[in-house]
Parts: C-alpha cells; sequence; structure tokens
C-alpha cells in the first residue's frame, strides 16, 4: 500500500507565507509517521492513511484560525499502482472491509460522532474516485448513503459533494469516505477543497 | 456528453475579493456558450469541452496580471454517467480519436506549439482521472508521451504531473490532455491546480 496526499494552503492574506509558516506546526505530531516534501506548489506527505486526514485538519485549523478567508486543496490517494510499497504506508486500522455493508455504514457514522469538536466551522467540497477495476457499485451507493448520514452533508453538486460543520466531523467524514469504501487494497483518489472564513459563506 | 467545471481562484492578498470581481470580467466572452453558477466554495461552468481551458486560462492570466501570488483550482470533467446530456457541451471538436495515436500525439504536440502566449509564467499540476470502462492502456501512454513532448512538462510527482511554462501553451497541453486521449465518450475527470507569482518557484 502507497498512501499519500498532495496539499496546499491558501490564504487569502498579504501575510500568506506568515500565517503557512505558523500554521505549519501542526504537522509536528505527525511528522514522526510521515515523510513530507515541499516544493512551490504543494506539499506532499506519505504516510498512515488513517493519518492523512487528521493531518491536514489540524494543518487547517491551524491556519484559519488566524480569521482570514483560507483554503486547503489536497489530491489525497491510496492503492495507486505506480507507486511502490512504503512500509511508512501501514495497512487501513480496523478496516471491517469484511463485514456487510451496512454495519460499515453505521461504523463510519459512529466514527464521525465521536469526532472531536474543534469550534472551526468549514464548507468541504470533494469528488471520491474508485479507480481500476475491484471496487463495486454496491460500495460507492454505501459511501454516499455514509454522507448523507453524517451529519454534515450538505448536498450533491456536479462533479462532486458539498460538506458544511465543524471541522471534526467534516475531516472525518471525508476520512471514512476516502477508508472505508471500495475495495481495501484498490486504487482511491480523493479531490478536495475546505474552505473558511469565506465573505461569501451562505 | 456533459462537461464542464468547478473553479476556485485564490488570490494570496487582502484584495482578494476585488482581485476575484475584476478577473470574472474575462469570462465575459464565453458567457454565450456557457452556463456558470457560483457559491461559496466554487464557479460551476458547463459548456464545451474544448472551451474550458481557454476560459480557464484567461480568468487567471487576468487574476494573475495583478502580480500578487495567485492560485486557481479546478475539478474538470467531461462524460460523466450521472450527468444528463446537455445540448451546450457539443461533442468535443476535431476529435480525430479514429486516427492512430501516434498521429494523434502528434497533432496534440502541434496545438500546444500553436497556442497563443501570454506572457505569463506559471506551474500547473494535475491528476488526470480515466474513469469506468472504455479506456485503453495505450490511450494513457499515449497521453504521457505527449506530455514530455509538450514542451511544458517540468516533472512526474506523487499522485500528479506538474508543467511549467507560458499560460497559453501549459493550458493547451491541459486541454489536449483532457480531450484527446480515453475514450471520446468516456468519463474523464481532471484535478488542477495552477500557480503564478509564488515567492517560492524553483
Amino acid at each position: 500500500m502507497f498512501s499519500g496526499a498532495q496539499v496546499s494552503l491558501y490564504p487569502m492574506s498579504d501575510d500568506f507565507v506568515g500565517i503557512i509558516l505558523s500554521a505549519i506546526g501542526a504537522l509536528d505530531p505527525y511528522r514522526p509517521n510521515f515523510r513530507i516534501e515541499t516544493d512551490d506548489v504543494s506539499t506532499l506527505i506519505v504516510g498512515p492513511p488513517d493519518q492523512l486526514f487528521p493531518a491536514m485538519r489540524d494543518l487547517f485549523v491551524a491556519a484559519a484560525g488566524r480569521g482570514v478567508h483560507c483554503v486547503l486543496a489536497a489530491t489525497v490517494s491510496r492503492g495507486c499502482p505506480g507507486e511502490p510499497d512504503d512500509p511508512i504506508c501501514t495497512p487501513i486500522a480496523d478496516s471491517r472491509h469484511d463485514r456487510p455493508l451496512e454495519e460499515r455504514v453505521a461504523a463510519a457514522v459512529a466514527h464521525v460522532e465521536a469526532a472531536p469538536r474543534t469550534g472551526r466551522i468549514v464548507a468541504a467540497q470533494f469528488s471520491l474516485y474508485p479507480l481500476g477495476s475491484g471496487h463495486h457499485m454496491d460500495e460507492i451507493y454505501g459511501c454516499i448513503e455514509f454522507l448523507k448520514k453524517s451529519g454534515v452533508f450538505d448536498r450533491s453538486k456536479n462533479f462532486c459533494t458539498k460538506l458544511r460543520g465543524d471541522a471534526g466531523p467534516v475531516f472525518a467524514t471525508l476520512s471514512e469516505a476516502f477508508l472505508r469504501f471500495g475495495a481495501p487494497q484498490g486504487h482511491v483518489a480523493l479531490d478536495l477543497k475546505v474552505s473558511a472564513n469565506s465573505p461569501t459563506a451562505l
């Protein structure tokens, strides 16, 4: 398994460099478990699939805490066949893929309900791509059922799904959608934008 | 065929609202051919697949012209099976999908070479997802061959490909990759970030 994300942070502020640099400290607890590489467009984080969304949540909540309009964009991937297995990308914990779909939907909802609240309201928009063969349409429908029960489902849009709520359950919902549905060893990609402090938030 | 994009513009400036509002005028020439809907996270443009990347190029070059660090992020899609056919989404012009792959690679390179220059240097990062069945690996390899011959190929990264150069040939390369490879009626999604004026550009 190879899992990770290309992550970018966009603070809509003249002080974007300062906001990014001070938010990056939020990744410190994850550094021992991740490989992290930065260039001018994005930061690559490679590591355990279960920790990708918690790491992005902490990074984004730290940046948004400054109060300026801020967006995190990420391309998240697991099981990409072109990438070598990497021992730091541990298998999905508590995968439950052997259990019936209905039970997994209920477990995913329970994980979201148990997610710690951050006090930061965000809007998230994402597209989930089950790639290659081995994914069943039942899994996709199960994921949609889960999203609608997540408590943070906002609406379906063209090409993507929109969530809204506290960053805790929103990132937990994204993580559950990414980890718990589709073939456990299959290739899944997720295209994500998360926004906070928008002056036009509806 | 249904084709379009969810597009967001992120100017890293206290005046992000002013920069976005003044850049949006660049979409005026496309408005007769597009359906456009905006919310707090992104703007949906639905219309002819061939005009999606020219419209995004003009929007981005207008925003980046102010000199501040600016990013455009988009989720681009054609042939999504969940969307109804829409008469404003005309079939791909000059598709050539009946011609041999090598000839199509050469035609795509020629289109990029003929693209008008904008004078604006950008970095672009994208992932191309051929979804569902009907796409052949030969088409993917042909697309990779084209990208390497495009003149704006920078490097392969984990989960994505990076381009760098004038916005004209960069957006033309993205458009060719999106339109000319994979099944002509198949579902293709493209996850894109384009960056200009980055203080850390390499």
